[in-house]
């Protein structure tokens, strides 16, 4: 089955609005494992949207529209749908009767013609009530193509969707999608697909994704089944497969983020962490305590950002700091191993570098050591993130303590050979 | 002139990515006054795209896409435009040497088949350095149609929009177009947008337009004119307009948002200072240590996460914390000025309270204090922002702090009335 969303709104051309109703849709409609070709925005014009109508009727087995269905928008939708299909609107009584009444618990005020044209559907079509607005939904099959037609405010798209569309995309969906995702840390994004293109190419259902996002990369495992437990089978096979291939850069299968995925692991096993931050300047204790319940697995920290900081709040001697400079391996261990003994945590983990955009005329920018100390031995990642703007050396230091740590909590090695990641 | 916008990308098909590509080039669109009658999404698929392509090539004047153009997905933006146009692809010998530049200095690994490609671009069209990313953008003019094809990843698009695409836009466009934002902390933008409404009915050209961003507002003012003098002579009265009519609560013209703004101020005054945080975990020295040279201003902080931290760290006396609650005005206090006298800062800032979702039995989610101390006085705000989610109470718990802080280095009063924002 194939379907088409079309927007509507002058809101989404000027770019005010942001179209997250498409992705909704777009949402559920993969999970039933219904191809989505085209999305088409166009804006309060009838002509436009209808001629947006007829070739999404000459391609697609189902259409479903969001927007321009309320009280101010004159019924753009429903006449231009109607027209394009041939049909009449004609007056819903059970909808008018539930608009009037919806009038009356509101208070007295008068149901003007304007909002009493939501209520007027494609002749025959079954309206989708909405409880979380006043524009019904409906939904209508003529000429072999079936239409949804959605109200465009996401806090009644939304419940509409879940409550009203659903159950239709049930019923008309024969297969059943399932997928898994595989979550990576410690390789890029265009290596990971290079290494698994053939793979990829050779397969064809279950498919396989992969996506990057904030320091870390995915591959989505995707299958297409008559049920849920043929597609399971049809996708382990392949998870191991890809498992296998990348060894410990996996860190996940459904997984969480890695930050989320670490805090969970440090909770479950009752291990406390302690941080030192100094290039990091406490985004690293941040996307810890991102994550509620983290006060399980941080007991705090010290934002060290200058020289007298790392002195006054863990005692690192000025000489060392002197000797070695403040981004170095010896800096590094010294706040790990520091901060853990001054909170009394576990592990401790420390950070120095030089995220940008200005150097300090002996590291080239990018240079970072993250450092992790569970008391009887430290590691120290020597990273050089170079040509990456400041926010991302910060985030890729922050996921690199992550790493150490969730490989040091499974007993997987905590070194990790690439200095570019 | 008519442009369209094709954003290309089975992501943004299936959903799982929400298109605010479309939405950015929409908004610089209309800034230039060009319309944009359709915007249409298609998959990583050439043959769809190309059918897009042409059809927007016998309605628009300029066609932008965005996405298509990384290693990974083999440069199918760039061979769909060039075929449907009639051109072939060609080495930019300009681009390659940056980016054979940008590999050496990234380490040695080798420039992958697929990395070259994507310095491929349509014969005789002009690159647009990607300096954001590694996949240059180009633009080309073809048979009375204007082209820009764009990278996906929007922090790479929004910097190429504003530094290769405006200036694009302004040639082409015979207007000049010039804004000034007003930037507000301490007010929604729904108060803000109804104490606005009847000046902005009033005005045509300048324009007022509001907008809310991360736990601030700002009203941007916009001017159409022959030159950019008259522009600004339009702008100037309305500035001082909006500006009379909410006092304090605007924060700044033009300038950066407010974490910058305060951290600006400091480095400019030369005035240090030191965090102590409970809820917000690390993300208020985070948000400090996010903008370039704060080192002049952070002397460093902790992240009294638990009880014991603020003990350990800090020396708050445990019987303070077991009277009046770890979440209580008394230990706000005790943050902000142990913090200051530990780092021997000029100021000391403290957070403390219950950002959920998890209650302690006592107070309600969102109740935070927020404490500034410069050593002879000692302010502390109440705020009860229920109903809001994890990230958000963190969030004006932080925009808080640098609300005090700019306050103070303004010479302004720190209090401030509203406990909701």
């Amino acid at each position: 089955m194939k379907a088409e969303i079309i927007s509507v709104g002058t809101e989404l051309l000027l770019g005010s609005t942001i179209n997250t109703d498409a992705a909704d849709v777009a949402v559920l409609l993969s999970e039933y494992g219904i191809d989505v070709y085209w999305q088409t925005v166009v804006g309060d014009n009838p002509g436009r949207l209808m001629e947006a109508v007829r070739r999404a009727k000459g391609r697609a087995d189902l259409i479903i529209t969001t927007g321009g269905l309320g009280p101010t928008c004159d019924d753009l939708t429903k006449s231009a749908l109607a027209e394009a299909f041939g049909m009449k609107l004609e007056l819903n009584a059970g909808e008018e009767a539930w608009l009037r009444e919806i009038w009356k618990k509101r208070g007295n005020r008068e149901l003007t013609p304007n909002n009493l044209q939501q209520v007027w559907l494609p002749e025959g079509s079954t309206a989708l009530r909405n409880d979380w607005g006043t524009a019904p939904g409906c939904y209508f099959e003529r000429d072999g193509v079936r239409v949804i037609m959605l109200p465009g405010p996401p806090r009644e798209l939304r419940p509409l969707l879940e409550y009203r569309v659903r159950p239709i995309l049930a019923e008309l969906s024969n297969a059943v999608i399932a997928s898994h995702n595989i979550h990576f840390f410690g390789i890029g994004e265009s290596e990971m697909e290079y290494r698994l293109r053939d793979y990829m190419q050779e397969l064809n259902n279950p498919t396989l994704a992969p996506y990057a996002k904030s320091g870390e990369c995915l591959v989505r495992v995707t299958a297409k089944a008559a049920t849920q437990e043929e597609a399971e089978e049809m996708m382990a096979p392949v998870i191991e497969r890809v498992k296998g291939m990348f060894g410990a850069l996996v860190y996940a299968v459904d997984g969480l983020n890695l930050a989320e995925h670490t805090v969970k692991l440090l909770v479950e096993k009752g291990v406390t962490v302690a941080a030192a931050e100094s290039c990091t300047g406490g985004e690293l204790e941040k996307r810890i305590t991102d994550i509620p319940g983290a006060s399980a697995a941080l007991k705090g920290g010290v934002v060290v950002y200058t020289n007298e900081a790392k002195h006054l709040l863990l005692g690192i001697p000025m000489e060392t700091i002197d000797k070695y400079g403040a981004v170095s391996r010896e800096v590094a261990a010294e706040l790990a191993e520091r901060v853990r003994r001054k909170l009394g945590s576990d592990l401790g983990v420390g950070v120095t570098g030089l995220a940008g955009p200005d150097g300090d005329g002996v590291h080239e920018v990018g240079t970072v050591f993250i450092s992790l100390s569970d008391g009887r031995r430290t590691w120290v990642r020597e990273k050089h993130l170079t040509s990456r703007d400041r926010a991302t050396v910060r985030l890729y230091a922050c996921q690199n303590a992550f790493d150490m740590l969730r490989r040091y909590l499974a007993g997987l090695p905590v070194e990790q050979e690439r200095t570019d990641i």
